[in-house]
């Protein structure tokens, strides 16, 4: 199977190029509805029979106790341990970087305007289980919420067939002090977040990755009036690569992120069609040795390699594209650095590969997929809290800026909005 | 009709008094299902179906031409003009201050790490018609939107009974610059700027306040895959007052958020059973000279007086009701401003009104309702950019973490990310 390739595409043919497949979710509703209510009614008793009909194990006390966590962190490898620690020592870093300072700003005289970050003070965190136990998204969303000041944090992740936890996901979070840890998965652990039960804390927003019962039961609850992340969707990377990029790391590059899942997408832009062809022989060759080649496969047939001449056009196509994931290996890196408006996360120049941004450099890898890129961040510090704005009027500065005050209000027809200044600027007056 | 008082309501007690009324939007879901697929399918001339039956007027050109506004700008008074650009300069300098510089963090030797705002290149802003011409939300949203530098911003309100929309409004617009101005309202507004009609722009983020339809729309809107501000609700207001605040300014501010409609919600919380039995006198006296004074009457009767003597008890109410608007009056403000955690915008002391903040202090008025204060902020700089992070990782610094990230990688079973750092990790070391 080959990867498509287009040569040269015009511009109203990029829309078209750029389109991911579409995920259908209104089948899901209807279940996804009736889990949500039944978690609602019963709680627990809910939660234990959605586990045994959805993850096939029975489960009777869905909190993990401290006991079962100081054994699954005596099976860890120390050598897991210490990158689990560096990892987490960098994304500490990058993310504890992101603290505002407070500013007061003087709009006029005698008006005080500032702003202040105050933590989100309940969120909760999902881990997904299935074919990649994912204890790296634990570091990408507990660091930051414990950063930020959020002080009840909630993780959830589904059981195994013995309603285990992957001991690394428990060691991890250990490390990082989080103690309400839970055996639930699917849409019945999303609604145990929104609702609350006897056992698991209701949260006021809900992080982290899932499948497409997770993605429609994080939708759901937010209709429910519960914050979530961001809308998901399968992973995805574009590389801009021109003839000085090694074919041999592009190429694993798109195998990173191929092997996620059937449906993950790569793209790779290019100025040189011989590079394109020589790098889809490369991704095959390495392809066959890959143990996850299975999804891999399925994932380079939906993928897409478009040669664009010149520079314009490449980032013109790449902003449409709006990649969660972009890599940059090429002669004039600055370019695509400064002209980047859609995209998740940027990895410039040859020994940046994607996987680096999934792990340790820092950066959070919880990103908007699906072109989402166009008006969602990845998750930062500023997820796990919300900015707060404050003002503090002087008489002086009441004097200044209430009748400006008076006049617009009483030309929106507020007449209570403007006599709440006539009353204290007659005060002031008298 | 007398106010709800609570006297020392026990915490258990907090939540249930916190409650706002519940909107249904269930029922509504239909229609909004059928406006959407209308206006996706035809168009221009599902708008103008839906602006016949729903606004009950003819329009078939939706954009304000450029002479229109011109002729709206001469209606509006000098007095008017200047009173909307003493606000504008006062939002410019406080969301202007917003701004964040670019920090490069090195997270480990060779590992760089940023972030960077980049704009949302198209957002759509909807100004309310109905009972007030909220051309100050036309500055609240425009003015961010233009610093932060979106270089598409579409703006729809509904016509009135003649087809126009009201002059203070498209005296504003032209003030900003803004020339996509269209005569829309309602859910096919909401679906117009979601899909982009013949006329009217696709964007990407859906700005403002709206009816129940509006917020409805807002709400399917996003499921298609559009940003939105915020969730909205009615507008209320929390004044926490001891005996030294002013009983006459305290009754004027509840006042002025009763006016906005039925549905809002005022609370006022004190220390002192007789301040607020003194209070409710005062609301009634001033209720009566009100030209709104029926949409007043009728949220005042859904509003609350609560008294709670220790400003633990006092704050933690506070935080669980998480007000949109929090006035502070007493003789100990710094106690609230340190330890409020859930609001949306805070006015500190005797002269500063909400309304201040509604039009012209410079902190923005788009602010969470309902308990959304709780996980989200207000409108600020960041709603109209999100933030790309940025990596560049020399070969010192892949030497550094890349053993890290291949053991990472290896534990969660995804050897293609391992081996994008192998292959790169066995060039440097050959």
């Amino acid at each position: 199977m080959n990867m498509k390739t287009y040569i040269n595409p015009k511009v109203e043919e990029f829309a078209e190029i750029c389109e991911r497949p579409i995920i259908e979710s209104d089948e899901l509703e209807n279940t996804v509805k009736s889990v949500f209510r039944e978690v609602k009614m019963n709680g627990d008793q809910a939660l234990q029979w959605y586990t045994r009909n959805f993850d096939k194990v029975e489960i009777s006390d869905f909190k993990i106790e401290a006991r079962i966590i100081e054994d699954a962190c005596r099976k860890i490898d120390e050598e897991l341990k210490q990158a689990i620690i560096l990892a987490k020592n960098n994304i500490e870093k990058f993310h504890a970087s992101q603290k505002q300072g407070k500013e007061i700003i003087t709009t006029s005289a005698g008006v005080e305007c500032w702003q202040e970050s105050r933590p989100i003070e309940k969120v909760g965190i999902y881990i997904p289980g299935g074919t990649a136990p994912l204890f790296s998204t634990v570091l990408m969303l507990a660091v930051p919420a414990i950063i930020a000041g959020c002080n009840e944090i909630v993780l959830c992740s589904p059981p195994d067939k013995n309603g285990d936890l992957n001991p690394a996901i428990l060691y991890t979070a250990k490390l990082l002090g989080i103690n309400k840890v839970y055996r639930v998965g699917g849409i019945q652990a999303i609604a145990a977040l929104s609702y609350g039960t006897e056992t698991i804390p209701k949260v006021y927003k809900i992080f982290g990755p899932g499948n497409q019962f997770v993605t429609a039961a994080k939708q759901f609850a937010q209709r429910e009036g519960i914050a979530i992340d961001m809308p998901a969707g399968p992973s995805e990377l574009l590389v801009m690569a021109d003839e000085t990029a090694d074919i041999r790391f592009v190429a694993s590059d798109l195998l990173s992120q191929a092997e996620h899942g059937n449906d993950s997408q790569v793209v790779c832009v290019s100025d040189n069609k011989g590079f394109l062809a020589n790098l889809e022989k490369e991704v095959y060759k390495q392809l066959n040795k890959l143990p996850r080649k299975d999804f891999a496969i399925k994932a380079i047939a939906n993928s897409k390699l478009v040669m664009l001449e010149n520079k314009e056009a490449q980032i013109a196509f790449i902003n449409e594209y709006a990649p969660e994931h972009f890599i940059i290996m090429t002669n004039d890196d600055e370019y695509y650095i400064r002209n980047v408006i859609n995209a998740g996360s940027v990895f410039i120049g040859k020994y940046t590969p994607e996987s680096a941004g999934d792990y340790a450099s820092g950066t959070n890898h919880t990103l908007p997929t699906n072109g989402f890129a166009k008006a969602y961040s990845g998750v930062n510090l500023d997820s796990f809290t919300k900015k707060i704005t404050f003002q503090r009027i002087s008489s002086e500065g009441l004097l200044n800026i209430g009748p400006a005050i008076e006049i617009m209000a009483a030309a929106e027809y507020l007449d209570a909005h403007k006599n709440a200044v006539s009353i204290r600027l007659n005060r002031l007056k008298s």
